[in-house]
């Protein structure tokens, strides 16, 4: 029997579906528009392109493009300054510098900067606390993306013997706090991790964010597990995950590919991280 | 066989022995003299023996008891600005505001007052936010404590199955962290975890800071395994945690007993983080 193919091309598409109505009725309600500033400091290629397709969909769901492009050799307190300047600028909403900075920044530094108000990553010290904490604020977008796909599922959480691999700051320690908050009895697994396999076999809901490739074979999965695949690595063949797809499609009973899995959930999860902070800032709930 | 009792007493009177020798050789060599500010908001009559043992332990550590008594129809903003002139005053090492406070005060929105230097009960979302991103500062008192008790122990952590049961803002949550920081494969179970006993079953170190009396029977215990008892419940037959001490002692292998285990922790930790305080404030490390 092969897994359900969970899509996450399709799950992010109506979550930006639904963040474009909800820009257009914040508009027709405030007169104001969302609007997110991107921050690029040099020109890596990479962050170029990420930068990018984040500018497009959101002017896509009808926000404002605010984007900062600084060069290279900026200082650091230039690149603070400006920071500062979009923490206060009522027209911006949420402010994400994209990482890396150039060599010679604290990028560190300055995302501390940015209010956990405006901080649409949710990678400040603040929104972590708020987050470990279980109160309202900003959430990290690729965890929020895993919880929205497993929700647009209809995954049961409430109870479910839950394992995550890895414990990175970006992924595997939010991801877990998310899935104790919905009540999931969560494992978390790392590098130490003793027999990772009989500890993965336990799970109904496996989140695997590793960040090696194909860490997790059909050995490791509960036959009909859930299985979140949130690796990326570009191999020969194109590019490939933490779970050795083939193998666990005939286990697993729902199974995220990549790419088109996690992926496109963490633009989606950025829009909408906008809009909440626009409509918080608005006073609105 | 009858487990090892965690001596619980006897590692604080260690602990704080170590302090007072730190708090001499920091005093001889900055000349300055680290101060622990406890701040209390009324009479209740427990928080008074609770301040009265926190600061007979800090004098007795060779540090200053800055203590401040507000009476109990003090207004918010007036116990604002004392936590706030404390925050800017050289001779505070650190600040503890004693919890509950008087109805009709806002105690999260005092807690947050408390500079990250300064936050010795590692309780506000700054401290709680560099815990959850590994980043130095200072730890709540009864998790740190309860690594202390397993390190006097031996109990080796790295890759070891560990269980917390509770996920609490005091223990629960931050021990979890604490334990992955330290290399252990962590699950944390709570209300909703099905078959509470057979998980916990699975774990060589047990935490559990359940607030349930006796949740934890010889059936949740693993033969040989360490468990740490955080209850703490006023009984007709004297105080009692949220392990059945009698049945699990016939199985664990190392058991800390209520009264007596975790508790004389919490004071000592107290003392140590007053002091990682003053040194960080001097800039020692």
């Amino acid at each position: 029997m092969s897994a359900e193919i969970i899509d996450g091309k399709a799950v992010a598409a109506r979550v930006r579906a639904d963040v474009a109505r909800e820009v257009a009725e914040f508009r027709a309600a405030t007169g104001r528009q969302p609007g997110l500033a991107t921050v690029l400091v040099g020109d890596d290629p990479a962050s170029a392109v990420y930068i990018g397709g984040k500018r497009k969909a959101c002017v896509e769901a009808g926000m404002a493009d605010l984007h900062q492009h600084l060069p290279a050799d900026t200082a650091q307190d230039k690149v603070a300054a400006l920071l500062d300047e979009l923490a206060v600028d009522p027209a911006v909403s949420g402010i994400l510098l994209q990482l890396p900075v150039p060599a010679g920044l604290d990028g560190a530094a300055l995302i501390e900067r940015i209010p956990s108000g405006k901080d649409v990553d949710g990678l400040t010290t603040a929104s972590v606390g708020l987050l470990a904490r279980g109160l309202p604020g900003l959430r990290p977008c690729t965890p929020s993306g895993i919880i929205e796909l497993l929700d647009a599922y209809d995954v049961p959480l409430a109870g479910t013997p839950t394992v995550v691999v890895g414990r990175s700051e970006l992924v595997g320690r939010p991801v877990s706090q998310l899935l104790i908050a919905r009540n999931a009895t969560v494992t978390v697994c790392h590098s130490h991790t003793r027999d990772l396999a009989e500890v993965c076999r336990g799970a109904d809901v496996l989140v695997v964010a590793a960040g090696r490739q194909a860490i997790i074979g059909a050995d490791a999965v509960k036959p009909g597990a859930t299985v979140i695949d949130v690796g990326m690595h570009r191999t020969e063949q194109g590019l490939r995950g933490d779970v050795d797809f083939p193998a666990v499609r005939e286990v697993a009973g729902r199974l995220t590919p990549v790419p088109g899995g996690v992926g496109p959930m963490t633009i989606a999860l950025l829009l909408r991280n906008t809009l909440l902070a626009a409509r918080a800032a608005a006073g609105l709930s």
